[in-house]
């Protein structure tokens, strides 16, 4: 089958989710739905792929997808993937607010089984891809503790919240891995004119994303906000511990990537295992510790089974 | 719930499933079958469980298991498995001859569904956690190539392989990494008295187990045997690869073990996983990549999305 896919904004992932699309073997971008306002801007991240207003107006001119992907910030994916969800679209989201994972895991569930639809959240690469990797890590090495080591490398979800601080023009923050899972955060702001640069410190330390890590905010010009940040991310997972009576297990996975990139090529892989679940009828909402692997792949089961197992 | 485990067969693995079941906390190993003749032997290995010299015995004197580890050779693991899963037994097992792969999985699948029960095969580190791995690598980089670096370590899989060469008393098999996914074999023989080195050399190139690989065959005395090897593993996984349109994402996974511990826990794991999915009557067989990971781990689900994703 070819998945008809629909893109829900045309932010940072969702420019990213854009080009994914296009190579995907299986599958198309049908639409991107963005802001009424936004329409026929930024002709070129958007491929050839035609926008629209909302996604009525996107099914009415290309039909239903098989599957969303939700491409806005954290805090505005619940709201959004439960209308989707309650009107049978099935829906992917690489929602990352830890505090929040198992209310929304509930809440897009309840809409889930409402519409008869299939929702994945936390599908990026934390959470998401490192979940899997922490479950499985777990599964191996039951006796031990696992280190998630961030960076060094822009945060997305930091940079947006921090954006979000009153009187921030720009931000981007940085993850700097401190060993033993834990970070610190520099941010670079960009105020808004005649905006207090002690009152914006104040804000971001206060703010549930920055409240818990060793904190730095540098004051820059607009002009200067992009060279000092890129897409480049990466993360170290460490587990060490015991198998069973058996100690001095060690599992490492170092991963050195463009942070946009793999979040939108996730959201992608996901929403393949999305549509297979909906086919099924397993109505209701998953992480990515929740599926199968091999549903995120292109192809038969028996065929990867042959080739990866 | 506490998991009803039985093992079947006393060797390398099954050693270490008694070792790791002592460990499960929600669960326990209710027996062991093993041959007849060998019943009260390695006491020391049993550690206190009570074995048996067939699985009807120990249902009769245990009751039903929810699960059993078939710890035996890979080439008896089909044979064993098909018959519990038929008495409706759930079977966990690590069998791990790649080139009857989907074969194995087809048997199982029948017997499983004859049975109502549930199969996972192919559960322990190659294939196994390794293939969950290359699965979730390539949903994450989908363009490039996965080099799997086995070792340096001894081959359980390999070591069996060579000890049913005709003239071979015992032997034990090394896996030295090359790069690039290749490896080389050594193999170190006690022959039987009087059997020529030389037809066992030619025996082993040609066994399925060792002809893609180079290979150097050294004797040793039995003596000599326990001092060239022992069950320290590992493997390197690679990718390097694009997401999407953006290629330079790199992906390692490194990973230093005992490789029977690991194995052991890895069967383990899988077992809860087996007896939650006939609880869902979700009859058939399974791989590591066709399960959601967190069916592998003790609690409740949502307990585990919470501390995890």
């Amino acid at each position: 089958m070819s998945f008809k896919i629909a893109v829900m904004g045309l932010g940072n992932i969702g420019r990213f989710a854009v080009e994914t699309l296009e190579k995907m073997p299986d599958g198309e971008c049908i639409g991107v739905v963005r802001r009424p306002e936004s329409l026929g801007r930024n002709a070129i991240s958007l491929r050839n792929v035609p926008d629209f207003g909302s996604i009525q107006d996107l099914i009415s001119a290309q039909g239903r997808p098989d599957a969303v992907l939700v491409c806005a910030p954290s805090r505005e994916v619940p709201g959004q993937a439960e209308e989707l969800l309650r009107a049978g679209l099935c829906t992917v989201d690489s929602f990352d607010i830890h505090a929040r994972m198992t209310e929304v895991v509930d809440r897009l569930g309840s809409a889930a089984l409402e519409g008869k639809a299939v929702a994945i959240t936390a599908a990026g690469w934390d959470p998401g891809s490192d979940s899997v990797l922490r479950a499985l890590f777990e599964a191996m090495v039951p006796s031990g503790v696992t280190f998630t080591n961030f960076g060094r490398g822009r945060s997305m979800g930091h940079s947006v919240a921090a954006r979000a601080i009153p009187g921030v023009a720009d931000a981007t923050s940085i993850t700097i891995p401190l060993g033993g899972g834990r970070h610190s955060r520099l941010v670079y702001v960009v105020p808004e004119e005649g905006a207090c640069m002690d009152k914006i410190r104040a804000a971001i330390a206060a703010d549930a994303y920055f409240a818990s890590d060793p904190l730095e905010v540098r004051e820059v010009t607009a002009a200067e906000l992009p060279f000092v940040a890129d897409a480049s991310h990466g993360v170290l997972l460490e587990r060490v511990g015991a198998s069973g009576l058996t100690s001095n297990q060690h599992l490492n996975f170092d991963m050195r990537i463009n942070n946009p990139a793999l979040t939108a090529q996730i959201l992608v892989s996901c929403a393949r295992a999305a549509v297979r679940l909906r086919e099924k009828e397993a109505f209701g909402s998953y992480t990515m510790i929740d599926i199968p692997p091999v549903l995120m792949l292109p192809g038969e089961r028996m065929s990867n089974v042959a080739r990866l197992v």
